[in-house]
């Protein structure tokens, strides 16, 4: 409800229910905007433009395994950040031959490398399917967790009615709590190869302690590309599969975008909690994000450490490891930013008003009265067991032994019954993604790094509280662990003793069906036996909590759009959204201004020639030699490198294509600044800034830096190449 | 000559000598400036108003042990920092009446402190005297010391016989290193008392971690009184004194300054080194600050770690503390930006350009065509002693001992002379002040203190390399230290063993003459016994090295002035100054802008509760009450605090009055920001700014926060006290 607050102030300003570019909107929304309004501010375009309902400007807006991203050519370019084709280029490199550090180009379609795993998507048509899944849970009575698995099945059944049309991938998904539902109906490419990367001293420039930060001068792009079949329909890898030719893709722009210019946002924002009850914020405050920054905080440093003595190792967890960094510091800024913000006062304060709203009518008190009751009831329910739920999540998602061995156990679970009666994510539709998994689980293996961190994770759930016990590890632990045995010594042990890291072992368990512990005698997979009731039993708390939000929270929602009036925007859900925004500086603290754009002359003075600011010397040359193409705006002395605007955005917008008034590309979304980090919890006109990288660094680095003029050719900028200004860079 | 640089910025610009806002004028330089040019930026004031050669606005500006102030009342108020006044709290304060801490009201004039040492003076009267100086030298002949000699014989017979005067302190100085010097009578008043001073947590609010840094929250001022003998004329402290009433003094504005407003700031600037030689820069770059950096870090340490347990002993030297980390992060803003403006290499291009102005014309090489050889040949020779006197000059100003002792020495040898010869600072003028030092000498004594500064400053006397031994010290050492006596055990023998923390055996020695060391057995005076000659040493060279600069320098200084043409202005030395400014942010890097302006509401958002950031109930209970009197700008939610201009300023500039276009106070400059501070070396435009605190932010809180209606009333700003505009500060 600190949208509400950020509503309060809009109010007091004009009147509106909405400030300006708050909002992450559903393309189905775009018409209800004021067009007058956008159009006034610089937007060229028509509703229908952008979506008509199949089809517009975003259907080249992608989907790159959850992160966000663009076509820029008709032969199916893709260009998304850095850090989001980083497991790629991870995987492709070696001490030998580093891409991640050296960078890549592909002289030629033929030179593209395959990006293992990465699945390229782009919505064709999203279908309304609320009713059919209401009809779903009224049908299952009033039990709420019969209720959510009745909607469970339900989700399973349109994804495999909708996925009977050819070359369809479906997911069926909900908004504002339940109280709505779409089914979205995707093409997927699977064969998605690396076309460009830039030196990771460009990519990653300024590293963790640049990371969330302004003012940022790191170029955080890549280029892939989508293929398929030669008859164009979409396949998994095949040296014979061709580039697919999209129907949309975004035309660049050399010009750019200045200060005070419209831009447009599009992409796939993963999650916000924008209507989050006070309660839940607290825990989130106090215990959630405070517990993640230690614990991921003491997990790097044990990685650190463990990789210290091995470059080999260090390359081979670089992407785990740059995951995790990311959220160590987005913890420690929704700590910052929640407390700064003081967004629990701000919420009480505004449920407050709004319980005395829906006292003030006998209607309102009859359709809403109860809500807030109710709702507290699931949160206290869901925070009396915060700290056993969040342990046991962190284990089975740290530690990449747990991780794999409680998916195959539950796969084997899984595969006894019914196609539509399994799980999502265990389905026959789901095999080919799990075998990838297993199969290529050795590649990001380092024994020393999941020895510590499953001696952390295990002293973490030994620390856990009487009455949030993690019962059948504590069991295990009685019965395994040896009289004076350390947890960092029991560690050693598991991952000495474990067959997991055997590929032909894995693919074994996984084609045998339930592995029969005893008979393997594989130490880690009984510890993973250990922790199956126990997750077990978290799913069915959550499925039952889920059921009952369908009513209470959908009504919560309800409640809060009636009381504000005027447009409304649900939470982020890794579906397609719009946001409108400025290009705009802020104030972070008193006395300072954050400019909004940054420049190759500042990148260059950032350099120390240690890591995170190590520049390479094909930029220090370029840029020393004049070499600035025709990119560097008037009045400036060198391209820019990042620029801030007020866009709505969060995780999974990595990668966004950020378009000008016309539809042109002029940025890469990448990155939000630190005071708005907790901005998840409630978007503020004087610090939601999200950072892009302009596109004229990226065409100055494909035509200066580090050339490629075959992407530059292709993306229709050649011309430009020969008309650099010959503007000098003073260093 | 990185002032060049900025020249040649300026000639680029529009063929001007000088850029705008540079220049540490002479009052009697005011009338050549381009009085149309400060007109339209909103001067309003004649150059006569300013100073007409005996008075004007420039008559209230005063300085106060080497710090600026102004007079603000009809009855001797005085305004300047609280880092000046820091002494006289420190001094005035224990851990039982901590007015350090707590601050300090004095409700009337009875209850005003005294504040021993504490000396205020104003300018009366400015002479040329170069004319006498440089015939006493041409009558020395040809030695360089010898002539140097002569030149300060000849300033003691100008300040005797100028004091013949009654009322009257004389200073005779040079400009543009000997080229010129001028005889300053000014009016010393010797009974100085403490009136007010905010807590220290306002204050110093910020402390060294904000020290030499934007944004800034530092309500840095103090009150203070000049008294004198009731007849009217300056006398030393005694309680029928009567305030000063001097015939200038300034107003206090209350609507202060926006940004892009033109400002005047005035006082004393105590050093700048604009014009010297690349190859000096060079030193102070690579070795000098480096090693101050180095030394007084790990001074600073020791002293932290020495006065931990014991409050009373931290009192007690907090006023030495305060100043040592503040040249500990000079030293580090001299070597970041010494570096970071390249000033080395900018002065060598520039040296060539000079040079190759000279050769290119016949008359131009008969005058200066050695001087960058003669001047490079002084150059050589300091740089070939600089370790040696570095750790000299070190160990007799940090050690309050050998401080003190060689004091003492010096004094016994210079005595003995008729007092025209002896050196300054040993006259029969100087010895009020003399006393008072070695009577109060034992205030800020710590002997744990004492030990740790002498281990540390003898072992790096003892890793002098072989060439720059200081031998006195060397032989004392050999003949004082045991057999396996490190030297940290020796300086707690020296501590332990000297008599010179009794004030009745220090008194003696001064009465006595030259202590006879055999008879006093006193080893800390042994101890500066040996240092002695090494001393004569050093001042020897010094007088020889001065002696040569009067040709060289001044020649030096003349070639500069003819390539430039245009305004010259010399390098501070700590007489009167002017220097004219525009209220303006800067950008300290790329992407981030400094806005001019910091607020209450800022320094509120700094506060932790822990030191530095621990503000005072009293500011806090202020701003929540809304009680923000008149002093909240129009747009603004809270009165400011600090703000920034880029007047030309220095160590000394400290306290100086800032006032606005009709001569009216608006701000009190107390720092530069950290991008400033190698500024010594060089003024420029987009980095040089001084930082003020806001008079509204001192009458707010002498309205709001620890009143004081008799000062307000003093200064004539009743009425506005009621006027509050009852803006609320929003947390």
């Amino acid at each position: 409800m600190f949208w509400a607050f950020a509503g309060l102030v809009a109010l007091v300003a004009g009147g509106r229910g909405l400030i300006a570019d708050e909002g992450q909107w559903l393309p189905e929304q775009l018409r209800q905007l004021d067009w007058g309004k956008l159009r006034e501010r610089g937007l060229e375009l028509q509703p229908k433009e952008i979506w008509d309902g199949e089809a517009g400007l975003l259907s080249a807006a992608v989907n790159i395994n959850g992160c966000s991203a663009s076509f820029v050519s008709g032969d199916g370019l893709v260009l998304t950040n850095h850090h989001c084709g980083y497991a790629a280029i991870n995987a492709n490199s070696t001490t030998e031959r580093n891409l991640l550090r050296d960078g890549f180009v592909a002289p030629g379609f033929a030179a593209e490398l395959p990006a293992r795993g990465y699945r390229v998507s782009i919505v064709r048509r999203i279908e309304d399917v609320t009713a059919q899944i209401h009809d779903a849970a009224e049908q299952a009575g009033d039990d709420p967790r019969a209720r959510w698995e009745a909607v469970q099945r339900k989700v399973r059944e349109l994804v495999a009615e909708g996925e009977r049309q050819p070359n369809t991938s479906v997911i069926v998904t909900d908004y504002y709590q339940g109280r709505e539902w779409r089914r979205i109906y995707r093409t997927e490419f699977q064969d998605v190869r690396l076309v460009y990367a830039p030196p990771a001293m460009v990519g990653e420039y300024g590293g963790d302690v640049d990371n969330w930060m302004w003012p940022r001068h790191t170029g955080d792009f890549s280029f892939f590309r989508a293929y398929v079949a030669p008859d164009g329909s979409p396949a998994p890898y095949h040296p014979n599969n061709v580039p697919y030719r999209p129907e949309r893709w975004l035309e660049v722009s050399q010009e750019g975008v200045d200060a005070g210019d419209l831009v447009m946002v599009m992409g796939y924002p993963g999650r916000t909690e924008r209507y989050l009850s006070s309660t839940l914020v607290a825990a989130r405050e106090s215990f959630f994000f405070p517990r993640r920054l230690n614990l991921y905080t003491r997990l790097l440093d044990a990685w650190q450490r463990a990789t210290a003595a091995s470059p080999e190792d260090h390359l081979k967890i670089a992407s785990r490891r740059k995951s995790l960094a990311n959220r160590q510091k987005n913890a420690e800024g929704m700590v910052w930013g929640l407390h700064r913000n003081q967004v629990v006062a701000r919420k009480q304060a505004e449920e407050k008003e709004l319980q005395a709203w829906i006292q003030s009518d006998p209607q309102r008190s009859e359709l809403y009265g109860d809500v807030f009751r109710q709702l507290e009831a699931l949160d206290f329910e869901e925070i009396a067991r915060q700290e056993r739920d969040f342990v046991l999540t962190e284990m089975v998602r740290r530690s990449a032994y747990l991780a794999l061995g409680s998916r195959l156990l539950r796969f084997a679970e899984e595969r006894g019954k019914q196609d539509l009666d399994r799980a999502q994510g265990y389905q026959q539709r789901d095999l080919p993604r799990l075998q990838a998994v297993v199969k290529g689980f050795s590649r990001s293996l380092v024994p020393s790094v999941e020895v510590e961190t499953l001696a952390i994770l295990l002293a973490e759930a030994q620390k856990l509280p009487d009455h949030q016990r993690l019962q059948g590890l504590d069991l295990w632990l009685q019965e395994v662990q040896r009289e004076g045995e350390s947890l960092q010594q029991l560690a050693l042990r598991l991952v000495l003793g474990t067959r997991l890291n055997q590929t032909e072992f894995r693919m074994q368990l996984m084609q045998d069906g339930h592995p029969d512990v005893e008979d393997s005698r594989d130490p880690m997979l009984a510890l993973c036996l250990s922790l199956s009731a126990d997750l077990a039993d978290m799913r069915a708390f959550q499925s039952r909590l889920a059921g009952m939000r369908m009513d209470v929270g959908a009504r919560w929602i309800e409640a809060q759009q009636a009381w504000r009036g005027g447009r409304f925007y649900p939470d982020a859900n890794r579906t397609l959204r719009v946001s409108f925004a400025t290009v705009k500086g802020y104030e972070p603290r008193d006395g300072v201004f954050h400019t909004p754009f940054t420049s190759v002359e500042g990148m260059v003075a950032k350099h120390t020639g240690t890591e995170p600011f190590d520049l390479p010397d094909s930029v220090q040359k370029a840029a020393r030699n004049r070499n600035l193409g025709a990119w560097t705006p008037n009045g400036k002395s060198s391209p820019p490198v990042c620029f801030l605007s007020d866009a709505d955005t969060t995780g999974g917008n990595s990668g966004s294509p950020v378009v000008d008034g016309t539809g042109r590309l002029v940025g890469l979304n990448f990155d939000r600044v630190f005071e708005n980090v907790a901005g998840d919890y409630g978007w503020n006109p004087a610090r939601s800034r999200n950072i892009a990288v302009d596109l004229r660094f990226i065409l100055w680095h494909l035509g200066a830096v580090m050339p490629a003029p075959r992407l530059l050719q292709e993306m229709g900028v050649v011309p430009a190449l020969t008309e650099a200004k010959g503007t000098s860079l003073k260093f």
